[in-house]
């Protein structure tokens, strides 16, 4: 596929998400194994203090990360599970994730993420995330199978 | 503090950060290392699946280990890190999460959290985190060193 | 299987792992979805201030969650992921981790696990850890898929 | 201090460590901020199927996130947290892991490692992880803070 009916691609995707337009993500990049997700940093994304809100900055590296491991794969994918430090106070105009693909299987990736604020002409790292990206078919039998159990 | 002052000091915190009105966040219940934290499943949260979307679901399991850590050590907080396992797709009315403070020492909390979809008068396990919330006063001097080297 | 069978065969498990033997790993008790690992902690086990060293905690923290994942999923199972914290230095006569299933679906369990350190007659939380295990033919497909693609 | 100079500092640790001698590490280079630690994949270092056990694998990790973390604080460190993926079964003739820090502050880093498996001229990755180290003072107070409470 052309780069840029990939993006567009993933752009279609993003704009189906009720809780990504939500909060105004904007995909800036995406490449199979890559991917660059963007918000503004408006005033509702913002806790008591002015800064970004942990879970704004947590949406974007969950996301970043979930569009990394699903280009990587080329099926329908969910995050499994992720880790995240926040390593400064996201302050800015604007974040951007970074994320890729660091090791691909058949039915899983794990995938890296860099979170970073923009403002006033700088760029600075506000948080590193870590995650396990899997094949969804797989997902959904796991959780046929929990519906089957009756939850839990 | 009484149980019922305590809880509104938790909910008067939670009115002034701008992201938890937007996705209309709930304070349930807050003791001194624990929390109970609620949105209302409205469609704004959700992906293209129609499950809440996960960034809504670490949303509530940062927060959460947020006032667990925060009430238990007694001093203003933020979460250092944490990782959270999605284990079942968030479909329902509503979500809850529980944490709690798992170890407490004079500067850090080790938090542990269970998020719930609650729907059909059931209640069904969605995702687990654990994390560790800090003293802010580490965190602001932390934030202030990377400043003076200039970022990153 | 009688509760002691049970036992008997993850112990016969164990007693196949040169690493286990190596640390002196002892399987104090297993049911299915739970395990309690142990090591005496001898001078070897140990860093360079006398605490147990970090991957000795790590060690047990592995592999008592793959236990408890292993005999919740009753299939070959392998650690995928974990996260620990490590909330306080490890002295003591005796190392103790604890772990159970969290949420068990078709394939794969979140596990959680608790590590103590036993001596002068109490028994203190020296870290806490968090994760996944997988059926072991999906790892296998997985690394199949890997040493296809040439590695990495 | 000259690079061979702060390798044999280094190395001179690592010596203190009766854990680290038992499992046979070898530091292989050292900067600040940067660490390469191995281990000669021997007979006892495995587990039931022939692959390094899990155990060695999280202990080259925390090792290397340590060494990085604290070359790069040039301060006494601990790792207070750390999370591993498992990518591929540990097969070779020697691991090396690699880990540098992301980012530092005045009292933490957060560094990533990757863990190799070398064999047949090959070099495959393992495992990838993210941790925290932080200041000792920062822990021996928590710590103390812990014990003066009485445990957990």
């Amino acid at each position: 596929m052309e780069p840029a009916a990939f993006l567009a691609m993933g752009r279609e995707v993003l704009s189906r998400q009720p809780f990504s337009r939500l909060v105004g993500a904007e995909l800036v990049g995406l490449e199979p194994g890559s991917c660059e997700l963007a918000v503004v940093l408006s005033a509702e994304l913002k806790q008591q203090d002015g800064f970004a809100h942990g879970g704004v900055v947590s949406y974007l590296a969950d996301n970043a990360l979930t569009y990394a491991g699903g280009t990587a794969l080329g099926v329908p994918v969910v995050t499994s599970e992720y880790k995240i430090n926040y390593v400064r106070p996201a302050i800015g105009d604007r974040l951007v994730a970074r994320a890729r693909a660091a090791h691909v299987s058949r039915s899983q990736a794990v995938c890296q993420c860099e979170v970073y604020a923009i403002g006033a002409g700088t760029e600075k790292l506000c948080a590193i995330a870590q995650g396990t990206i899997v094949q969804i078919g797989d997902s959904k039998r796991a959780a046929a199978s929990s519906a089957e159990e009756g939850g839990q």
